[in-house]
């Protein structure tokens, strides 16, 4: 079967080769890859600094979706046929963040899904809800599970508070959607009025084009009477956060996620504004469940930038350092 | 100014008199009433089932919208012009319930606003949301409050979640329409087609006629592929806990509102299954004004069932009786 | 090897016989065990009123502590020679109660642990705490981790607050050791001043014979100036019920976890105080190991009433029916 | 009356003068103090980096306890001959942090308690313990409330957990006796192997002399058999945070609570070990009285270090700046 293996870091370093096509044991299945999507992650480590000491060749990428075509011994969960979305950590089932669960996470700590038949643990992965089709639930398993976790089962969003969201990454875009579906009022921003147009037809109601306003922070504080947002949705990291912390409302919420940028940040508005930073890091096959339930309850339809043909990771990995997608990049079988 | 009195238990205890209007004191506010509604409540009240050993003559209702025309000193959160909402409980502020707080309640432990001026707390209103009218704001206080701290304050309601709404009473009604705004799922239930009809349209996605299906709870648990739903509002009380306990799921909640019917209850499946049975005795200023949040970032409007002058107070009670309505049943200045 | 196999309902139905020794397959551990203990629960299954349609023969009993002498392929988490305890439901890690856990039972929905060798699921046991001897690690999987699961995972119980336990089996007395072991101020009842004397020294500060203060409801409210107590642990059931909710303070919280008398309640109270009934059928293994944490930093020790050898399971089990024990049963390899 | 007013910045800034004694109006207690404690806020008043723009002269001091002897009209929390200790925020009740709560900070948003007689809003005070003195009430205030709110209020700690706490300062010693209190496992920081000893004694089970081992956070995290701690009360900032960091565990959670030092922070551990990291800023009144019950019921003294005349306030403050002391520095009547 065809793999995608990093053989040195950089985007050149990625070789299409052929591999032996692996068996499942037991409590484990076999997927034939339909789709995949790509994440700001998997240029991290492409570049060689998500871990620079991987070991080469490694198969790359965390997000996918394929069919079950054979299960293992005490396989459970899942039959031929079946559609199903990896987790990004195979062995983080329920609870909190862990070590080991951790230690577990595909494309990174373990081999990825890069290639046309994948080994998945049977507690490592979900069904795909009805409604998406294959490409749109291969965007899910790292940038929606983790809005999902920032937003749902850490930050406990309730209808009617604010959400700020920064730009139109894959983790920006479904904050927007799952704060929108929560009956949040949601703060988007963005460098171009082209893109904050679109997040107004998903649901933003308040703009801020961050290139004509940079102190966006005090123009959220006044979208909302002064007070400050509920939570921001924090990709960007030091470069960003201190506008964020001034857009915050005292005891409000920032869910830590991105590392756009990087430096270092003066933590005292912590304190003085009492405000929890919550660093997240993806999520649970558990939150993966509940967010396929809202999804489906809600009709939600991730948003795809483009889909290239699987042999065009490099070209996918390029047109995402370019910076300039809407949404998740996906590949197609 | 006039007020309805209730002078001996019984809806033909209540008359409309003349008594003198109240002056503002120290950190009170003056308020002339526009618009009020009605709850069971008021009828428990006025039947002498809520509170036997009520003082006559008692001035009855919890709920009402007016506007602030004097202020006492002391007062910070309102000036005169204000259109304002009494809360149900007028020195329940924020955090847990507490007998301090249950012993200030409208129309039941202290005097109500059936009267065309009242006096209200400065911690005990709040500002109606400016997309309702007086007399939508009026069915806020009691119903509402309660749907929002059962769903969200106390529940954690998530999109995606199931929720169990029973019947067409205003809790119910507000508790589809928050479930709904908060991208929940939501099977409602109802003796009548026609209502079910119209709560289909509020967005309930699975209707249930308890007459036609008395056995509700095993079709609800059918309607959720016999996982059970997340959360029952459970509006009867023991008549039709049986069939919640049935409905609800393994480690699944249900908030206990209604004193409808009498009766005791086998507590043995709250054991088995590991559910949560909470009782909702309305909510605090904090949770009222995180609702108005909710709806006014979605456009929420509460559902009227027939509008009474103020002086028809005895039969907007009389039409509660019959059980007829759906949703609210208010009064107008 | 030995094992009990119930062969019809009664004690008299308890038979000790030879039976092949298991062999452990993918993901299992085989146990010899050293130490068991019983639970009110082992009583209701042997008596038929647990799993009516129980199949005959059913090996009992659902806690135990043994030594691992074999693992078989795709063990992570034991190795021969380590002292382990078997979870209650063998596939509840973590998160939630769910239907599927709750079919994982030892000793009620799938066999149990009365056998001089076991086998348990990878995912099915935790180390015993070094400071417990084999006695005392196996008075935890079910009693322990319930009064856990109720005080402090659902429960948030913090020092300072007020925690009511009554009487002095099992679970009863693991929530006085956890509750004083948390700061929490305790008061006991019991029938026997006797009994109270020894929870006096085990850290309950208030204490209340229930023979004779049948009010024991109202004598506990008084204890905590007229406000009532934060925490009931409820064992008794419909019986104690309305006691529990007397003694309870508005916004209160009542674990249900026995069912030791029958009977229905009236709910009425649970709404008109805003009390939260949490019913609670034992616990995860995550809460087992966060409990046994706890255990070793306080150095808690279960109290034994009385071991019994192997053998004498069906007389543990009556010295059970009697009632007079104080504590934990236990059988000895 | 005396009172220390500041004239302008500087420990020299400080004049002791003689001002009219204030009058309660409605909803105030006029209180006469008997004994103040001094906290590291003081100081940044008192040296201009608190509030630079501060207005002269301002009455300083948040902590402070005495007997109320005369209330005004509408006062309903107190009577004459109580003995209360004031709220560090005037209307922060309950709740979470707000904008407007954090505007009636004693002694840096409002006027001080740096004064023979004192006035106290209707909400803004607590009884002091009873098994507390004067001194030893007049030190819980803001440093208490503080380390309660980090470790039980927002850290919600459970028995068995581990805390690691630095130094010997008030909120340090508090939090130390709250998590032994609380059944958690103590580790504690100093520069000092005398007072590493006392804290022993106070309940920490680990010992670490941060100059001996600059490297504490790894020291800690062996200490945990490499899994790290799961709460740290943070009192240095930036300075020490990347140490607490490397000490907590992932998931784990920091409390950030002190501006000792100055500097920024590299934030990529706090995603990559899913932290979560609260600003913590004293709390509610709500929060004081659980401490107080928890200081009850668990019969806790404070730690004083020293004791002052009231007159030798400005020696009490170099007292503080030199770092030798443990605990809380008190002032007396």
């Amino acid at each position: 079967m065809k793999a995608f293996l990093l053989k040195h870091f950089g985007i050149d370093g990625l070789a299409l080769e052929d591999i032996p096509r692996p068996t499942p044991r037991h409590g484990q299945v076999l997927v034939k890859m339909r789709a995949w999507s790509i994440n700001f992650r998997d240029l991290l480590v492409v570049r060689g600094i998500y871990a620079p000491k991987l070991k080469f060749p490694f198969q790359i990428l965390s997000d996918g979706v394929g069919e079950v075509i054979e299960v293992g011994p005490g396989v459970t969960r899942a039959k031929p046929g079946d559609r199903v979305a990896g987790t990004f950590m195979q062995r983080w089932v329920g609870g909190g963040a862990a070590a080991e669960k951790s230690a577990s996470a595909l494309g990174g700590e373990i081999p990825g899904v890069a290639a046309e038949y994948v080994i998945l643990d049977n507690n490592g992965f979900v069904p795909v809800p009805a409604g998406l089709s294959d490409e749109e639930g291969a965007t899910l398993p790292c940038a929606a599970v983790t809005a999902w976790h920032a937003l749902v089962t850490s930050g406990a969003l309730a209808a009617g508070e604010t959400v700020l969201v920064q730009g139109t990454g894959g983790v920006s875009l479904f904050a927007l959607q799952f704060a929108h579906a929560t009956g949040a009022r949601v703060i988007a921003t963005s460098s171009s009025d082209a893109k904050l147009e679109r997040v107004r037809e998903m649901g933003a109601s308040e703009l801020i084009n961050y290139k004509t306003t940079p102190e966006w922070g005090a123009k959220a504080r006044a979208l909302t009477n002064g007070r400050g947002v509920d939570h921001v949705v924090e990709v960007g990291g030091a470069g960003t956060l201190p506008q964020s912390l001034e857009a915050v409302r005292i005891g409000g919420r920032i869910s830590l996620i991105g590392v756009l940028t990087g430096g270092t940040v003066n933590p005292i508005p912590i304190v003085m504004k009492g405000v929890t930073v919550q660093g997240i890091y993806v999520g649970s096959r558990v939150m993966f469940e509940a967010m396929n339930d809202a999804i489906t309850v809600n009709k939600l339809k991730p948003v795809i930038d483009r889909v290239f043909p699987f042999a065009e990771l490099p070209q996918a990995l390029q047109h995402m350092e370019s910076g300039a997608h809407f949404g998740k990049i996906v590949l197609k079988a």
